[in-house]
């Protein structure tokens, strides 16, 4: 079975163009629309069911007036990857599940008035699930709060969503090598630092990540203005062809 | 000395249209962008300072692109009053003040990584500070969350912003008795209800504020889609002529 992902929102929690920066990525951004990264977001189809990964987008009703989320899978409760909840949640005429990590916190008062949101399925680490004939199994990240990434397993291909993280726990490593992977989609914040950043990749950390994989394309996200910036110089240009780097609006299938 | 208040957002903590929903009201804003409510927000000129009271609009960044905001005068820190802070933060090259009332906390993890917003600076009750010749004071409301309304007093006409609140503290109302008001804005969340609202105004206890007051207008916001449906209903036309309900984009001057 085919699915696909499409990235909503690739910024991190800064988003491209950051508030009052006159770097040259973030004027870039307001002169032309489609340097803009938006909060973490994506949209994934299994047949007729749209699920978003992250709601860090905050104009999430403007985006889907009348088509049906079906629900959503939460990385983590991070402010940027979980702020589009906070206005979805006094929704009507339906309840809307949101599968994330069990973290006993979550963001703000979300679990205290939940509204429509349906937070009682979290997910277990190395959990499996099916939507359709795809296959789902969360995996745990290194992260400041407890975050899971999510392996989507079909015939077709399978792919990775891995953010926010730097590195990843052994234990996570060793369960992905066995999975071929069409894509994997990784946190990369951060240019090249001498020092191994702490709470997201830099571009470092994030090709370690696939040299313990069996990855066919790398993908980063969660981008800074500072990454954007990166990426312009002639550096940049030293990264292995099998690395993209997302835009909002790319769309992935498997 | 004039200055001007200018509605960015008048809707409640749902918005009209509030997410799913197919009411008279949420349709009507989806098919005419004039009838959209966006979360609570103002804009406050005075001479060349620009400040925003309260945050819940979550595209400020786009809003203010190169216009300086001066400082946010925040009424409280519930999400659909604050959450356009999560962003704002992690703007550069400058310090942000916002001005709130010394709720001990905050939102969400603000306080923890206030990034450029600084927060140094609580109101007092009934505290007064200047902006050119404006006197502003801080007036504590009723709410469910530690919340004050800002008093602006000029020469050329006072106007007060009460919001959000059901009633008023006896000591509040009092304080503002003395004070003519040009207009006074005040939080109308909810169609006049048979018993007394707990945490915002019906039409019943909003109009009772007026009684208490020395008031030319009174402008109510913080809409619902249910007030704003009753709005449409013949029983809105028994409004008294002092009545004026706030829409986005509406500008008073004092």
């Amino acid at each position: 079975m085919t699915f696909s992902l499409e990235f909503l929102g690739t910024g991190d929690a800064g988003q491209v163009p950051v508030y009052n920066c006159d770097c040259f990525a973030c004027v870039r951004a307001r002169c032309l629309k489609h340097y803009i990264r938006r909060p973490s977001s994506a949209l994934l189809r299994i047949a007729d069911q749209l699920w978003l990964i992250d709601a860090g987008r905050t104009d999430l009703a403007e985006l889907f007036p009348s088509v049906q989320l079906t629900g959503i899978l939460q990385t983590h409760y991070h402010a940027d990857h979980a702020q589009g909840l906070l206005h979805l949640r006094w929704g009507v005429n339906r309840s809307l599940p949101v599968w994330g990590p069990p973290d006993p916190e979550g963001f703000a008062d979300l679990y205290k008035h939940p509204g429509i949101l349906d937070f009682s399925q979290p997910w277990q680490a190395f959990e499996s699930r099916h939507i359709e004939d795809v296959e789902i199994i969360a995996v745990p990240l290194q992260h400041s709060k407890m975050c899971f990434g999510y392996v989507f397993k079909s015939d077709e291909g399978s792919l990775a969503y891995l953010c926010d993280t730097v590195g990843l726990p052994s234990e996570t490593s060793d369960f992905l090598a066995d999975i071929p992977l069409k894509y994997c989609i990784v946190d990369c914040s951060h240019p090249p630092r001498d020092t191994s950043p702490r709470n997201h990749n830099d571009v470092n950390t994030a090709l370690a990540i696939y040299e313990k994989l069996d990855v066919e394309e790398m993908i980063f996200t969660h981008i800074s203005h500072e990454m954007d910036r990166w990426l312009e110089s002639t550096q940049a240009v030293d990264l292995p062809s099998y690395v993209k780097i997302a835009k909002d609006g790319l769309k992935l299938v498997c």
